[in-house]
């Protein structure tokens, strides 16, 4: 998986501190989550390929996580964009983007579809073959949700040194892979258990901004492997969290280790902090896979 | 008048090239007219003290004018703005703001007025003691406006060489500069014309985007001091502007010419061009005072 940090900074826009945006790749997949104002200039000064873009998933309809939405989608249709695209968020999305679209008599030659979310409790949002999209339901001022994205089971890893041995023609390696047996010209079988290996692990991202602490939360987000999880404030400000409905590093921390994430990804800063290492350190006393989400930077994993 | 250029570029908003969006100054007062994805961040970009201002001017509701409108506002509210903002556009503008407002739940702790334009004929749409700004019909695929800034004349000039001559106290400048006499105490009356000069000659301003070539529009702007004038394309690619209602530079240098403008500035870029130069040459071939401009240009007069 590889994940680019459109941005990552809370509120107001600013000349180097963007809202909330991000490009999320897994198999061939291309995903965005959320889209502040500014965000369609930010897939482009970080070369992002987002023509290639399908999917979009909205966590909820405050400015700073969908103000950029009707601008990236009124240049898909100045483009010429002839691919579908989805739109999956909160209930009230379409209204906002279509009164928009028709207002501006922008035209989108191409099929906007979307995906309206009410449920309170965890709904699959998308499945294909390879991965399955899950809503996880947020504590926020609006109706919000964070995303939870899984990669299926691939197919088993052929041990090509073990096919080479027997001799099998390339053309039987999908079916291989796909779990069957061969039969070779002379009637030996050939059992799938000596051809191929597990398949490696899938792996999994979850997305959780913008929401208070909810440490059940934990259970659904058990054992992924990168967990994005807000921290607008520390903890010094941690009476801001209870009005707004936000998260501090300690407590973002806290989820982390509950779920025994691989890994931990703050962000959604608020601007009063003029440096960001105050957020590492607050969450390393809790949980020791940290990172800083920053403008620009790619996560692989 | 002072007038910074925050985006000059037509259609999709790319990292060094912004859409339309300009703040003016004019004895103390504060106008951004259009506003494209973006405007807020070039605001704060230029250090352009943005909470003095009191009146948004809308040309048409393209995305490219219009999309950073609601980011604006609303960070407006986030920074606790209490002063009353009024938005100037076309019919559609309060539905396009207010649905946003509604939907995203943001609040706006100051009171917004919507002024609705839908006349096809120039009309007065903002008049205070300083200064008015009447409507520009356009000729666009949608219906659209430029406006034009004028002072009015101001209080005559007072000759203080000649005040001090006749020992006048300080306390009678301001009578003075308003055309009254002066009684002395021996009852001698000097006439105001021995002590004032005529006021200053009062500015103007016109902007004109997004147009098609209309050279009756130039009786409006006749012997205005600084006219913007669309320039999207060159007349290389003159087939295009019949197609999208554009203009040439050539045929901005054209209106220019008509009304005797004191200095014509050309904007709203094609991406298609890789530099300007070519802007410029084609314009001062038909009139001379031409300036381009560029995002974060400052003009003044």
């Amino acid at each position: 998986m590889k994940l680019t940090i459109l941005g990552c900074y809370s509120a107001t826009p600013r000349a180097k501190a963007h809202p909330t945006a991000q490009f999320l790749e897994i198999r061939n997949h291309h995903f965005l989550i959320d889209c502040g104002e500014g965000t369609q200039t930010q897939l482009r000064r970080y070369h992002v390929k987002f023509s290639r873009l399908r999917h979009i998933f909205i966590s909820h309809l405050h400015g700073d996580h969908v103000f950029g939405l009707i601008g990236l989608i009124s240049s898909f249709g100045l483009l010429h964009r002839e691919k579908e695209l989805h739109v999956h968020g909160p209930k009230g999305i379409k209204k906002l983007i279509t009164t928009q679209l028709k207002l501006t008599k922008s035209w989108t030659p191409f099929p906007l579809y979307f995906h309206e979310l009410d449920q309170k409790t965890p709904e699959l949002v998308f499945e294909n073959d390879k991965l399955t999209v899950e809503s996880i339901p947020l504590d926020h001022r609006i109706y919000a949700n964070g995303y939870l994205f899984r990669e299926k089971e691939g197919p088993r890893k052929l041990l090509i040194d073990q096919a080479e041995k027997y001799k099998i023609d390339v053309s039987f390696y999908n079916a291989i892979k796909q779990g069957k047996d061969v039969v070779l010209d002379d009637g030996t079988r050939i059992p799938n258990h000596k051809l191929t290996g597990p398949p490696p692990p899938p792996k999994s991202y979850a997305f959780c901004s913008d929401t208070a602490y909810q440490p059940e939360m934990a259970d659904q987000l058990s054992g992924v492997d990168c967990l994005y999880h807000e921290s607008t404030f520390q903890q010094d400000r941690a009476d801001l969290c209870e009005v707004t409905k936000h998260s501090t590093a300690e407590q973002a921390a806290k989820i982390a280790r509950r779920a025994g994430v691989g890994k931990l990804i703050l962000g959604h800063y608020s601007s009063r902090y003029k440096t960001l290492d105050g957020f590492k350190t607050e969450a390393k006393a809790v949980f020791e896979q940290v990172e800083l989400a920053e403008d620009g930077k790619i996560f692989k994993w």
